[in-house]
Order: structure tokens, then C-alpha cells, then sequence
């Protein structure tokens, strides 16, 4: 059994007293410059700065009171782990996040920072695996995975869910892909609404594992990518990829150029700003590599946590 | 006879279908770093990036027919001249701005953008204000003020209506004070409309001719000030000081220390690109140098426009 969209109704009103329902932004010059409608849906102004907090807040409010005094727990160096402290602060509960020990300082202060309990691990994929396993056993903490969770993936749903409702005429709807799970919600909260829509999903050329994935036909997974886009390196997981296969028209990869072009137009003429992994979608338009001239184009912008220290221009 | 509510009210009227109507976004860790509910009236999303659109907008709008086809004319190097070039466009007349020969690059191409017929001269207000004399005899143009000028104060107004409109019960309002347009029809807006608010004045210690006036009742000129808020730089104005006096609470004065400060926690944590004379609203609440705890404070965002290729910190 996969996600339905009664799913993603259901989070909706499950996690709308905890999160922010994001405005949907235009921008005349962004509009000229591409020649499309672009409604942007800023989930870089959602709790902790991005998506994330949806799909965490779904995981954390769908547990049982029994279930949930024992607590979430993760393995993130990223959003999600921000996200799932958030979301059991709100709810009282707590949560246990690995975090490989190179993480950056700042990522862990922002996890502490929400309440979260960290234990450090060896940068590996085995010592995060093996130090959540033993965490799970000895405390009973409910396992919130990134992206391939049903949970996560209905929650991150609702911002689709949210776009048509106020735009419900789109043509085209377009989310970055990493592990998956936002492009997955995307697709069910905007097919299902909507049938003809179109669901495009946007990866950097230098992270084109899901693009790959999908000519394969099978989970190809991200081998060492070096990409801007931090939030995407990532590969797809064995719930999130047969709904992309099923539900998405095509996967989209753009370059780390237009990337940082368009990321540098987005934060100059809209004043908001976006990461890099956002910056995928726009960067779609920007190249112009796909033809949606004249059309209504949704654009998931995912989140807004940027190191301001060090630019990219 | 000085602007009125009344003309603030048919100002927003008339300027509703060319303006943007800006949101208000409220930020949770701003309020607690600063112990104060703020509500952020975003016109760093305004057209051409700032409030200034909303003034140069009612001025072309108030025009009848046969003065409009004169065209307006200004000299102003900043984001008064960008404003007064579009809504001339929007209207279909031409815009004579008076330039002086030394401003940056990215402004003389941003008003030629917006269709302005820009007439260069030296970098004196003597030059100034001769040259624009001169355009205003040959073309018959209406001469806009960038803020001693009634249209302009009641249109940057309505940004304070449109706020009141959203959070009805606000204790207090801040604004940034240059010349005083700002602040002016900020003030009148408020305590026309809310008997009990409070209104403050922001400016910059490093240019603190209006907090300077205020104490010695008459207009003291600014002097070379040297200041990041480049928004600020202008003295007050004949119909704008009297207005101040009357309605504003207080000019607080900020550090650039501050300014810089809290633009950056801005941008990080709501996401958001504002100008350093934005940042003196918020400078206030950062230096607790006013105590407004636990109330409700409206700020305007006067603006967005920024160079990225060099930030302050």
C-alpha cells in the first residue's frame, strides 16, 4: 500500500496547527526572463527553513499518546533532523538524532538548538545504521526516516495540496528530487487533484542519479556527487521511486551555472532567499531546456538555509 | 493644508491596481530574540523593490489627462527615480529624471529599464535642481518630489492602511525616516485610523539629522553622513518635519553595528533580502534601546534592493 491522496488530506489537517502555510509568490521580471507564469510556493519561509518540517510534523502527530512518550528518532546531518527536534519539541516527545561527528558546527547547534539529543557517529552510512538500530532498541523511539516513509512523504504532500487550492488552474508543477520524498508527495497531492497536470521533477546534472534511475528503470544509487545543492545528494528510496516512475513525466537536470544564475536572480528580484536545491527549479526555466513558454508553472521552493558567510557569485 | 486621512484613503484607492498589495510575515525567533511581536509589512516586495513606488504612483495617478501628457520629471538617484520611471510607463507618459553623472551603473540602466529619459549633470543639488528647472520649462512635467510632495506622503501611506487593515490591534509603528515622506504618511495613516498607537521614527546614528531636528525644533540639514542605510542620506522637508513633530512618538537612532546585525538574522532566519535602511526598524528592537516588550510592533520593510556583490559582513 502506497500513499493516497487521503493521505495527504489527512496530514493536512494534522500537522496545520504546527506549520506555517506558505505564501505563493510572482515575480513580473522572473516571468519575462522565462516567458512562463511562475508561482512560486515558499517553503523556504516553513518552519526550520524548509519542507522538511512538514513531513517530520506528520510522522511526529500521526503516533499514538503511548507510542509517541518513547519518542522519534533519526539519522540526518540535515533539514530533516532539524525538522524532527522541532516537531517532537512541539509535541513534548523526544528526539534522537545521530549525526555523523563531522557535521558541521552550525547544523549541530541548530539541532541541540530545537531541543534534539545528539549522539555522534563515524561519517559512515554502517555507524549511522547501526548507532539508530541501537538507539531504537534501547529507547522504543518511533524510526522517522528522511524520505521513505509514508509519513514523511504524505506530509510533504500538503504544500502541493496547499498551491492548488489557491492556484488551482496550473498546468505544470515542478519540485527538486533527492531521496525522493518531496517529489513523491508532490506527485500524489497533484495528480490526484488534478489529472492532467504535469509533474516535473529537477536534479543537478552533477547528482543525476533519479534522471539515471529513470532511464534504468531501477534505483541507481547517488555515488559521491559533488553538487551546490546539498539537500539533493541523496538517492532514491525503494517507496519513493516506483511513485516518481508512475506519477512524474520527467526528470529535469540542470547545471551548477544556472543554478547559482538563477538562485542570484531569485534572491536580487524577489528578495527571498532560496538554497541551491531550490534554485533547481528555477534553473529548469532558466535553461529553457524543456519548452513551457505561455504555461502556468508551480514551483516548489524547498527551503532557505543558506550559509551567508560564503556566496556562490 | 496638509495631507489627511482622507487623502490617504482615495491615495490607496487610486494606486490599488498598479501596486503590489505586499504580505505581512511575522517570524518566531525574531520575536523571541527580541522579546516584542513583530509584523513585518514586506515592501522590500514592492514594485521596483520598495515603498517608494506606492508615492510616485498616487502623484502620476493624480495627474488629469491633459497634465499627464506633459509627463512627470524628479532628480533623484536612488529608488525614487526607478519608481516614478515605472509608474510613468504604467501610465503611458514620459519620466525626465535628473541623474547625477557619477551614480552607480546598475541605477542609471535600472531607470532607463523602466523607459526614464535620463538627463545627466554634475554631482552638485545646485546642478540638480537647475537642470530639472530647465526640463520642467521645456516639457511642461510635473514636477514629484521623492518626498516633499503631498501625493507622494499620502501614497507611501498606504502601506500603514493595508497593515492596520491585517493586525487591527498593533501597539506601535516603526519606520525608517530619510527625508520624512516615509514616516509622514506612516503617522498619519496610524493615529488617524488608531487614536492610542504609537509611531517611532528609525534613523541612523551616523546620520541623525532628524533626531537632531526633533530636539531642536527646526529642520537641521544632514551633513555628509556617512551610513550603509544609502536610503537615508536626505534632510527633511518643509511639509514633512511639521508632520514628524506632531504625530511621531520619538527618532531613535541605531548603530551600524546593529543595522548590520540584524539585516543579517533577517535574511538567515526569515528568509527574506532587505536593504540596510530596513534594517534600522529592526536595529531598534535589537538594541532594546526602547522598551516595547510583550507588544505588538508593526515594521516597514521600506525596501529590498541590494548589491550581492558585497555584502556587510
Amino acid at each position: 500500500m502506497s500513499v493516497t491522496i487521503q493521505d495527504i488530506h489527512q496530514a493536512s489537517q494534522r500537522i496545520k496547527p504546527y506549520i506555517h502555510r506558505t505564501p505563493v509568490l510572482t515575480n513580473e521580471s522572473l516571468n519575462q526572463k522565462v516567458g512562463v507564469n511562475v508561482f512560486m510556493k515558499c517553503e523556504n519561509f516553513q518552519k526550520v527553513g524548509a519542507f522538511k518540517f512538514r513531513g517530520a510534523s506528520n510522522a511526529v502527530w500521526s503516533l499514538t499518546d503511548e507510542e509517541a512518550k518513547l519518542g522519534v528518532c533519526t539519522h540526518s546531518s540535515g533539514n530533516h533532523a532539524q525538522a524532527l527536534a522541532l516537531a517532537a519539541k512541539m509535541r513534548g516527545i523526544p528526539a534522537y538524532i545521530v549525526m555523523p561527528n563531522n557535521a558541521p558546527q552550525v547544523k549541530k547547534d541548530a539541532v541541540a538548538g530545537y531541543g534534539g539529543q545528539i549522539t555522534f557517529c563515524e561519517p559512515t552510512l554502517e555507524a549511522r545504521e547501526s548507532n539508530l538500530e541501537r538507539i531504537k532498541n534501547e529507547t522504543g523511539a518511533n524510526v522517522v526516516h528522511p524520505y521513505n516513509d509514508e509519513r514523511v512523504i504524505a506530509g510533504q504532500g500538503t504544500a502541493t495540496l496547499e498551491l492548488l487550492e489557491e492556484i488551482p488552474d496550473l498546468d505544470v508543477i515542478i519540485a527538486p528530487v533527492g531521496g525522493g520524498g518531496l517529489i513523491s508527495g508532490t506527485s500524489i497531492a497533484a495528480i490526484e487533484t488534478k489529472k492532467r497536470i504535469r509533474v516535473i521533477a529537477a536534479e543537478p546534472e552533477m547528482a543525476d542519479d533519479a534522471f539515471r534511475s529513470m532511464q534504468a528503470e531501477k534505483i541507481i544509487p547517488s555515488e559521491n556527487p559533488k553538487t551546490i545543492a546539498d539537500g539533493l545528494l541523496t538517492s532514491l528510496g525503494t517507496l519513493t521511486f516506483p511513485i516518481i516512475q508512475e506519477r512524474v513525466e520527467q526528470v529535469v537536470t540542470v547545471s551548477e551555472e544556472s543554478m547559482i544564475e538563477s538562485m542570484k536572480f531569485i534572491w536580487e528580484r524577489a528578495k527571498i532567499i532560496i538554497e541551491p536545491s531550490s534554485a533547481t527549479v528555477i534553473a529548469i526555466l532558466w535553461e529553457k531546456k524543456i519548452d513551457l513558454s505561455g504555461l502556468k508553472v508551480g514551483v516548489i521552493l524547498s527551503g532557505g538555509n543558506v550559509d551567508l558567510g560564503k556566496l556562490y557569485w
